[in-house]
Formats: structure tokens, sequence, C-alpha cells
């Protein structure tokens, strides 16, 4: 935890990447009770800006996140969490919260 | 680019994962200019909040990183890109910025 730096609002990055699959599930931000409760419970806790409260993911839908694996990132300011899903990260009902693909005007 | 959602900063969220490996490289953030430079160019771009200005990833290491694919999450306001890097992604020589491990108290 000693390592973890906290933007001015006391938060950091969170992504979830499914342990087996290694697709990516969602990102939400972090503060420091949702990265201890994460740590001390292994199920994957997040700060929600729009409730302004603690949010336990899948606390209602029951698609709870076993966290696996936490790994922090170089400047400390994001963490990169390896789950085991219970179910669907999306509220809509896909499997990740990344489905919509951007069309690139030019490949590299 | 009219679905995305930025913050009050102007910023979203930019993940970086290995398109080959799926190894998430990296996480930084990108305003709406990085953005577009990147769907124009097919390279990551962001936005370096200490410099103050756009940010083209490789630009002095030469580690720049095609991209592949670009998807953007349910509410809109991160990125998830899949890219060829041409070299380690952090600064410290690793393959990713995410390296270090933290220990959990408890595995679900």
């Amino acid at each position: 935890m000693n390592n973890l730096k906290f933007d001015a609002n006391g938060l950091l990055t969170g992504i979830v990447q499914d342990s087996d699959t290694k697709q990516v599930l969602m990102v939400a931000m972090m503060n420091a009770d949702a990265v201890k409760k994460t740590y001390q419970t292994g199920l994957a806790h997040f700060w929600s800006r729009s409730r302004k409260s603690l949010w336990l993911k899948g606390e209602t839908s029951g698609n709870l996140m076993k966290v696996r694996k936490m790994l922090v990132d170089c400047d400390g300011d994001a963490l990169l969490m390896f789950v085991e899903p219970q179910g669907p990260a999306c509220h809509t009902g896909n499997q990740s919260c990344f489905f919509t693909e951007m069309e690139m005007k030019n490949a590299a």
C-alpha cells in the first residue's frame, strides 16, 4: 500500500483482466479503502464517483470478481487485477465493458 | 469520437494491451487531440499531465506502439488499444509497466 500514489481526488486507476482469457473486462477508479478491501477480501472493490461510495463489484448482480493477482505499475498510480469473474463484467450483459470497436483511419 | 466522454479535465483513460500476447502494457490519459492523433496515425498518443503536452508514445525511445484495434467501453470514458509494441512499454526497460506484484491477504 505504501508504494501507491493516489491523485488529488484520492483515486487511482483499477484495470480488471480475466486471469484465464486475458480479456480486459473493465476499468474503474479505486480509493485507498477500495484497495484495502480488495486486498483483505480478495474481491474487487471500487470507488463510485457518481454515487460517492465504496462499491463491491457484483454486490447487486452477484457477478463478483475473485482477484487472483494484483500488479502495480511503475509509477504506482494504477493497479492491474487478474480476476476470475463470476459473470459478465458489464451491466449490458457483455462479458467485457469494452465491446464497441472504433474504426481506425490508418493502421500504422 | 462522438460517443467518447471526457472528464472535467478533458481526459479519458487509455489502456494498452499487446495484441499478440494480451499482456496489459500501460495505462495513461488521453485528451481529444491524443485520441484524434492515434486514430489518424495508427500510433498511440497520450496526454502528459506532468508536461501538459501531447505525447507520441515512443517519440524519444523509438518504442512506438502501432495500434491494431481500438475499443471503447460501455460508458465511453475509456479506450482499450491493442497494439504491436516496437519495444518495451516501460521506461524501466520492462515489457510492461505492470511488473510489481502486490501480495493478497486472502484469495477469495
